[in-house]
C-alpha cells in the first residue's frame, strides 16, 4: 500500500494526497474528507519521519475545560475536537475545577506543551491585562466575555451568546404566558460571571414588564452549577412557602433538578408550576416533560471558536469577537395562566 | 520568584518540587496535590527547556473515544484525563463515529502523535491478531474485552464490567419484582459487542427464571444508542400492542428516552410499567422518576486503565484484564406488581 494506491482510489493527484496527510490548507473540505476516508478503509499509515524533520514547531492547541461534568461543554469538546484535528492541529485538553485559574492553567499548559493557540472553554469575565500577561499565544473565549473586565477589545477574541439577552428572552417568554410570580435558581448573584449576567438578564425582563423583584424568589447555589445543589436551592424555596408558578433556571442540568424538586414534592410541570432553562442538552428534550430552553448554538460556537484561533495563528489575524444567537426550544415544561 | 519559593511556601525540598514539576512518580499524591496548587497560586512558571533537551521521547498518551455524544464517555474522558496528566503524561484525544475503526485510528494516530500507550474508549469485542498487527504499543480496552475474537489473553490489557452479568442482574431486578413480561430495547443483537452480550444476558434471565423469550417485546435501534433511536423503538413497541410490564435499556439515556416513549403515549413509569438501564448517570438521577439502574464504576474503570497501561510502559508489566462490578442503584423507575 503506497501513496499512489490512494491517490488512485480517491481519483486525485498523489501531490493532493500528500497535502491532506501532511494538513495542508489548501485543499477542499470535499477531497480533504475522501482521501482521509479512503486511507482509513484501506488502511494506508502514512510515513511521518521525513515531515516530522522539517517540522520545527508544535501542532499543539489547548483546551482548558473549566468546571468538570458540565453536560454542555461536553458537547462543545466534541466539536471543537473534530474542528481542531480537521485543521491538522493536536488537541491538548486539560480539564481545571470551577474554582480554578484558568489562565494560570493555560500558561503552564503552553510552556509545558508547547501550544500554538489555546481555547479557553468557559472563564472568568473579569481579566485585567495584567491576568492575562502570562498567557504569549493566541487564545479565544469560548462561552465568555470580558464584560466585567478591563481588556481592551483589541486584545482578545471570544465566541458567545450575549448571556443577559438570553436569560430575558427566556423570562420574558415567561411573562409573555401571563406569569408573575417568577423564580430563579442562580448559582450566583455577584459572581461578576456567566451567573450574574443571566441573572441581570432575570432582573431586567421584570423591571421592563412593570414586575416587582422579590428576594424570597431567589434561590442562590453556592456558586455552582451542580444538579444537587440546584435541587436543594429549590426544595428551600418550595419550604419556604414563597408563592411562585414559574421559575427560570440558569442551564439545562439545573432545570431538570428544578423539576425533579418539585415533583417530588407534589408540585406537577407544567400544571403547577412553569420551568425554563438555558442551553438546549439533547438530554433536556427527553425530560418528563421536555424541557422549554433556550438553545445554544454549540457546534457552531465551536467550530467558530477553532476558526478564529486557527486564524490568529496562522495569518495573524487580529482579534474578533462573535456573538451567536440563542433560539427558543418550545417544550412541555410551561404553559399559559 | 523562583524553585526555591515554591519550596519554602510548601514547606517541602527544593529537588521534591523538581520531581513534582517533572512528573516523576517518587511523590506522594500529598505533596504532588500542595505543591501543584501553591504553583499555580503563586503563578509560577517552570522553565521546561533543560527538561525537553534530555527528553528523547513524546509523552503522549492516545484515548480513542469510539461513539460521540456518549454521556457516560463523557465521564470517562474526563477521569482519564486527570490521571494521565497526573502521571506526567500528555493526552490526545480523537473522537470516531460508532461505526468506524478504532484501531485503525488508534494507529494513524500512534504514528503522527508518537503515542506511547493507547486507551481505546469503546470498541469492538471480536479482534483477531491480524486486526490489531498495526498498533505497535502497549494499549488498554477501556470498557469491553475481546470475549468475540480471537486474541490470546497475554495479547491486549482491558478493564470493564462484565456486561452479560450486569444486564442478567438487571433482568433478575424486574422479575423479582414480578414482572413476566420483559420488553428490551437494545441497539442490535448480533454486533458481537456491547449490545449483544447485554442481550444475552436479558434472554438468560429470562430463562433461568422459567420464563419464555417474546420476540414481540424485543425492539432493535438500528444499531445504535442514539436517545432518538430507543424513543422510536419504544413507539413502536407500544404501537404493536404488545403487552408487557417492564422495559430493560441497554444504557442510562436510552433508559431515559424510553420513559419519555411510555409517559407521551399514557403510561405512566413505574404505575404502568416498570423501566431499567445500565450506567449510573448524574443525569438520570434527576430524571422523573429517577431511573433505577445497574451503575458502572466510573472513576475507578478510567483510573485503573490508566495505572495498568502506565505499568505497560514503563515496567514493561504483562497484560492483565480487570473485571469490575456494577451494583444497583435502586430509583423510582421499577416497582413490585
Amino acid at each position: 500500500m503506497t501513496i499512489k494506491d490512494i491517490a488512485k482510489a480517491c481519483g486525485v493527484s498523489v501531490s493532493t494526497v500528500s497535502r491532506v496527510l501532511n494538513d495542508h490548507p489548501d485543499v477542499s473540505r470535499d477531497v480533504r474528507e475522501r482521501v482521509r476516508s479512503t486511507v482509513e478503509r484501506l488502511g494506508y499509515i502514512p510515513n511521518n519521519s521525513a515531515r516530522d524533520l522539517v517540522r520545527t514547531q508544535s501542532d499543539n492547541i489547548g483546551v482548558v475545560v473549566r468546571g468538570r461534568d458540565n453536560l454542555f461543554f461536553s458537547d462543545m469538546v466534541n466539536t471543537i475536537s473534530r474542528e481542531i484535528e480537521r485543521r491538522g492541529y493536536t488537541m491538548v485538553l486539560h480539564f481545571i475545577g470551577s474554582d480554578d485559574d484558568e489562565v494560570m492553567a493555560g500558561a503552564i499548559l503552553e510552556r509545558e506543551k508547547k501550544l500554538r493557540g489555546i481555547i479557553f472553554l468557559g472563564g472568568r469575565f473579569d481579566y485585567s491585562p495584567v491576568t492575562l500577561s502570562p498567557v504569549g499565544v493566541p487564545f479565544v473565549c469560548c462561552t465568555y466575555t470580558n464584560c466585567f473586565g478591563s481588556l481592551d477589545e483589541k486584545d482578545y477574541s471570544s465566541v458567545s451568546i450575549d448571556d443577559y439577552e438570553t436569560a430575558f428572552q427566556a423570562v420574558k417568554t415567561l411573562i409573555e404566558l401571563g406569569h408573575r410570580r417568577i423564580a430563579v435558581v442562580a448559582p450566583a448573584i455577584h459572581d461578576r460571571s456567566i451567573s450574574e449576567l443571566r441573572y441581570k438578564g432575570y432582573r431586567a425582563a421584570l423591571e421592563q414588564n412593570g414586575l416587582e423583584f422579590d428576594p424570597r424568589l431567589l434561590a442562590e447555589t453556592e456558586g455552582c452549577f451542580e444538579m444537587p445543589k440546584a435541587y436543594e436551592g429549590t426544595a428551600k424555596l418550595i419550604e419556604s412557602g414563597a408563592e411562585f408558578t414559574a421559575v427560570f433556571a440558569l442551564s439545562d442540568t439545573n432545570a431538570m433538578a428544578v423539576m425533579k424538586a418539585l415533583e417530588d414534592r407534589g408540585r406537577r410541570v407544567p400544571e403547577d408550576c412553569s420551568v425554563i432553562g438555558i442551553d438546549g442538552l439533547t438530554v433536556s428534550e427527553y425530560s418528563n416533560p421536555t424541557l422549554t430552553t433556550m438553545v445554544q448554538p454549540v457546534e457552531e460556537m465551536g467550530r467558530q471558536s477553532v476558526s478564529i484561533l486557527a486564524g490568529m495563528i496562522e495569518q495573524k489575524q487580529p482579534c474578533c469577537h462573535l456573538r451567536l444567537e440563542a433560539r427558543l426550544r418550545p417544550g412541555g415544561s410551561v404553559r399559559k395562566i
